[in-house]
């Protein structure tokens, strides 16, 4: 199912880097959800590049624009189609080296599988643009969980060797985080004064000609319990299926995740426990997930983003269509750092993956009518 | 598609642990190909207990018994239904404690989910059982793949703090290791040698009441360049995805991983280079992957596998049905560490998913017929 | 997707007619649901060959096996394995003609699918006795409709150019109707009386060597309006895609069918009108379905089921391996008329697709909770 | 999996009537198939609206866009998003009767299932408009079909009770006059002199302020024996499930369809025969499907087609929010017959359909490398 997602609702994408546009049709979604227009345009800001030194110079509005689906600012319940047009490509950045294949990107698979015919300017459909489309239905999502009691966001937990400063593992305390973070800058960090560090961090390595990668954590508060469909579609493999859709991710892990791996049974096992009527862990190694289904407790991961594989540095590669050794220059625009724009493409995908997964215990009304003993604070009249 | 899997072969898991028996039907298989029921056997023969200490007393057969789609050692082109009886099952051990939710297991999720109606005895679908069923149905898809020259296995990279020897990253090298590896003891090391050291560490947190986790590591070899689907379906998202449906696993990183947050674009990037008349990279920080399409470089991942949750030291938990705090002292039969017994899931599963992505690109006469330009082993006249 | 159908729920189908035994994993259906294996026993037996001269010789107890996902007469919300062996099998009959493809039948297409590799002993996977299995599955799923208020039915409409009493246009006598097609014979009729005429005239053609085709009906008295799922998965489209997965179904239509090519706008639209604070249309044209969403009113289609292709009469054909022309006279025991063991398949099929519709929109958890202002007659305590 | 459909290859259909646009993602084709925009160009203006008397009085370009997909003419590989704007949408004639339901159409069943939020503006996401995408879309399968060497068409078989001269039962004779109507006028016809009478009886009853309804054929020559997927994915299921999709489909049946119900076994079957050294049979009742797969026979299938619902004559319907009885006279612009715009629709459906059971087998490769044994007239070089 190749661009296509998600069993009971479902996200298609379109696009490349420098065709008419890119795109998204997100299906499933009831009908008379109203969209919070300006947390859209938010999200869609955070995913843009500014030209500050961090990102690409390529500057786009990045306007959404629905074909379908919305009427007056309210889902229909029909397939939502999105397009966010192409306004700023330069192509013939890429003609001068479009022979060479660029190490770490997708320039040779993209020749191997598509047998010459792909459409290589500016990536194509490999091209970290193409996420811009995801980004706006994964907030669609991400409001209709919200109206739910659910609140997820991400953040970045290392960018060039530095630490952000951590999420909590007080669940009321985490959810103000996590409300920060929505609210907050596209650099979306816990501790906003460790900006200035790693920005500067990053941009010495951009003068470098050279790229850092780096770590996203994303948290949910409010899941309830006995979300998720073991043995295939578990809340982690739905969840990791859609990180690693994100370009760059080359790897995740849940809860303690690789620590878990020099750990001991005793330790990281999470003890139960009843706080009031309602039962918690009082540790979460586990990420909020037993078994492949939501236990309650926050759902917690990390990613590992590569560092961007366009750099200015001169690179051994060959050309491809001349079967010679060659020395590759890239030219073009680059961002020396995609974890900022990454991030709310993180969450953007998990808010689908999890929209997915409450849809299929609690039927596509419940997006509407909410979850069992929880009200939505729409107006559906 | 909770417990079905794939788009152009798919993969049904059912069955519990004290059932009448657990199994699987494997889709799509081409018909014709002729299965090596001895290596299935060895493949069975890995993820079996033992009662040496190292994993669970329950011992039991699992024999593999095809209800349908064989008929004289050949595939027909239908569902392949495959059939493991329970024949050791000990419910009683579990009846003492049942109310008792076992930290880091699923027995508080499959509450919640399954609002009481689940079947607890032994973990139910829960249990790492099941997954005999995965290993049967994914040996065949591993010895398709070797009838098409793509080579796979995994190891214990790590448990207990110790490292196994590592993969090489020459090519031909890799694949005798694999071999070695796939004919070799469950007990799956580079270097066998190392075994001793490491099984005695895990007796020895056995001693304690204690259980251990690892790392495992698969690789692939052969792998033709241009399979994997992206936008959603790459690579890396469909293995990820069925790595996690793994009881245990709680992360997944590919090739250089999580080591990629500190690395910067010109030490990740892999150059390409020709190596003859052949496209190779010079390092594979990238896994065998890029832009979530096979490279034809080595696949090279790793997962992390948490200390089995049952362990005998008692541990603070609820008693559910009660509403009250509760010591556990788990009673039953358990491994201190499933990693030697997972490592052949994890192969079994990749063999899966790979097969699934070639699929989509050849047909399912590939299966019978071979890759364009690799012969098949086989005779089919 | 080949064998597994469904998006909320899913059926995945296996077995071969002279193999170890059939079966199917129905998947996604709540927790504790409980069974009613009494009408479990009755639709099987309805299926059942009965060697009376209207059935195949082939008598065989078809009893159904759970292989997992029920314990105590309850679903543990885990997929429900079912498992019916097969213990009458004469592969001597077959073999005498096997190189002579059977015409009507899928001997050819077999064996250009499966290129001579196909299990064509008594019609291998295309046999109607696979279709035992996806009896015994969509009667748990009419049990579950049922529980919610759904009445769902089939009968013989036409066999041998005989016609059954028509089903009533009025809903309460209409669902009377499907009761007690549900709790009466397998050689189900609105009118019984009319049985022996038909059976008689089926007997008739038996005895020439012949066999005889008709038309099913099928009804479902009780759906909500609102369920249906365009563009693709209207009702129309899932409930045709099951019905011609059952063998020998060559045409659906629903409401006034074919008799529409012949009608004005004006004669076929039903006319919307008030009944107490229900809406009713007045005519029933459409079978319940606008605009592939069902509209409250009985979902009404029929089916045309072609004459048994195993018939006695010599018939022309080829020697496929030998490539020469031959005369056939076939062996074995066959049906000279399947209707009535197709009526109840008819029935199954349709309550798994509704099920799964419903599902959709009001989740699994409606499978034990019931849809909104309708009770379930199931104590969940 | 509502508005996307398809294993191999897949396609996305959205949006509204008088919305921006509306749309299709066809996803899975291969890279570098040349598209014949010239014969793109006619199967879309055969389903356009002409405002001739026999159409509705919306005319509109119905250009299509490729927002994704297409470089120069050629595949990419990468998702092709098409896009048509709507260009000539009068709602105001929608507002004045939209609180009256219009009997045969979808008003109630979106009103129930969309819970008063959908878009009713000229029929919203029900309106036949919405097929323009889906043949845009299949005509791009219907191309690469062609070029394997398989042809297809559809025809008005009847309407308002009078026949169109049968489809040929020979071959190559009907290879032509599928590759005639293919060439031909949208109000296709295997006689074409028959047209000036139906159009006549269809113009006498949109005087009449009524329409009227019909059937439509549809066949395909070339098929290699082998493609289908039983059980559940059938090459009947499959194309009944795409036919259903399109708007006033009633019902479906194969080769001999309905007549089936009143034939014996000795009647109905279909002999098979060398026809030099090809297998064929010497009738084909079956429509070239047996047991769900092709046998290289002409597939043939026809589809009952309602009478346009929107009918000028009054109407006793509902006011639905005010509760109260009410007569319709329908305002806005509506086809008397949609028969000659549903057949380029029909044909498309069934290319996309047949191109993802041929993909199953042979893999996205064969799209532009052709089947084994058959060249393809593209030059790939």
């Amino acid at each position: 199912m190749k661009n296509t997602f998600g069993t009971n609702i479902s996200l298609t994408i379109f696009g490349e880097s420098h065709g008419a546009g890119i795109g998204a049709v997100l299906d499933g979604i009831a009908a008379g959800v109203p969209l919070d227009l300006e947390a859209l345009d938010l999200a869609m800001e955070k995913r843009r590049a500014r030209g500050d030194g961090l990102s690409t110079g390529r500057v786009e509005p990045d306007r959404v624009k629905f074909l379908s689906g919305v009427v007056e600012g309210r889902t229909t319940g029909t397939p939502i189609a999105i397009l966010i047009e192409n306004t700023n490509t330069r192509s013939g950045d890429y003609k001068k080296t479009q022979d060479l294949l660029r190490p770490g990107h997708a320039d040779y698979t993209a020749w191997a599988k598509y047998e010459g015919w792909q459409d290589a300017r500016g990536g194509g459909h490999f091209s970290g643009r193409i996420t811009a489309a995801a980004v706006a239905a994964g907030e669609i999502c991400r409001q209709i969980l919200e109206g739910m009691g659910i609140t997820l966001s991400s953040h970045i937990a290392r960018v060039a060797g530095l630490e952000d400063a951590p999420l909590s593992g007080e669940e009321s305390l985490l959810k103000s985080q996590l409300e920060a973070l929505n609210r907050g800058s596209g650099f979306a960090l816990v501790d906003p004064d460790r900006a200035p560090d790693m920005m500067e961090a990053i941009r010495e390595e951009s003068r470098q000609g050279d790229s850092v990668g780096g770590i996203l954590e994303t948290a949910a508060v409010g899941l309830p319990a006995g979300v998720g469909e073991p043995f295939f579609d578990s809340l982690e493999s739905v969840l990791a299926h859609l990180a690693f859709s994100i370009p760059a991710v080359k790897g995740i892990e849940f809860g303690a995740g690789f620590a878990l791996a020099d750990m001991t049974g005793s330790q990281a096992n999470d003890p139960f426990a009843w706080a009031e009527d309602r039962l918690v862990t009082t540790t979460n190694h586990n990420g909020g997930v037993n078994g492949g289904i939501a236990n309650g407790m926050p759902l917690v991961f990390r990613t590992v983003v590569k560092p961007t594989p366009s750099i200015y540095k001169p690179q051994q590669t060959v050309d491809y269509p001349h079967h010679t050794a060659a020395t590759l220059q890239i030219q073009g625009r680059h961002d020396p750092c995609i974890l900022a724009r990454a991030a709310v493409v993180q969450t953007a995908m998990t808010a689908f993956g999890l929209l997915d997964m409450i849809t299929a215990r609690y039927g596509t009304l419940c997006h509407t009518h909410g979850l069992p003993g929880r009200e939505t604070p729409w107006n559906m009249d």
